[in-house]
């Protein structure tokens, strides 16, 4: 079972593709983040984002894709870039046709830590242990496509022990 | 000259196809709504979205095109679902390879009736007799469409008088 986690951004898209064995243990096949300039045009922004991912599936063919949900509390402007970004991120998912999943930060946080006040240090320490890497994974933007992964994985194998 | 103008939305995407001809005077090929339902998730949306509209591309072959530009002082939560409607509509838009103008909702108003502050009666009414439309466009998606078209051809004409 292959998951491809993805944290959506615009200027910085993190992706992290997680593969969980036999056993239960985790193996970590890549991670990355896609990145786009600031003064390139929207349009052409959201095209290089959409053809990499592309790309990316078509290279990895995972078995299950889930993004992380829009948190969009502090800044609006913020918000409608990456969530512009998050509907080429969508299509190219969709398209894929591998099923979706979309999780709040609250939730993949719980799944990697158990609680979710963990700090930045923390998740990223652990998704380190989890995936056995010898550092943890950089940059931030890729370790939290990679705890989405993991989140992700978490959350298809307790619904496969307690089916809803 | 033939301008593709575009209202950005999940649940009904208004768009309209206007061309200007030699003598100056405006001819509307096209218009019309793309719809999905909320009950369908949300990427299977954005890939219908997607998929209509580049069709429509491909069948109308537009020289340029516009996007009403985002306006999210009422509701966020709409505005973050507009939003990545708005990614998949720039991703077929920049795919297409015309060139892609961003509008105000006030400069498109301005564009059509010489003033800001049109309701939204005059502005269709407006729209009907620049486009020699016997009734006013309908639904209102698809009429909002067209102003984005006619204002765009608007400033490409000025663009071309006084360059900058």
């Amino acid at each position: 079972m292959l998951a491809l986690g993805i944290d959506p951004g615009t200027a910085s898209l993190g992706y992290g593709l997680v593969r969980e064995n036999g056993d239960g243990s985790l193996t970590c096949l890549h991670y990355g983040v896609i990145r786009t300039k600031a003064d390139t045009p929207m349009p052409q922004r959201l095209k290089h984002i959409h053809d990499e991912l592309v790309a990316l599936i078509e290279r990895y063919q995972p078995d299950r894709a889930a993004v992380e949900e829009l948190f969009f509390a502090r800044n609006v402007t913020t918000a409608i870039t990456v969530a512009q970004a998050r509907g080429v991120i969508l299509l190219a998912l969709q398209n894929a046709g591998a099923p979706i999943a979309e999780y709040k930060p609250n939730f993949i946080k719980q799944a990697i830590t158990g609680f979710g006040a963990a700090d930045k240090a923390q998740m990223q320490e652990m998704v380190r242990l989890l995936l056995a890497l010898e550092h943890r994974p950089r940059p931030d933007d890729a370790a939290d496509a990679l705890a989405v992964a993991i989140a992700d994985l978490h959350s298809y194998r307790l619904a496969g022990v307690n089916p809803m």
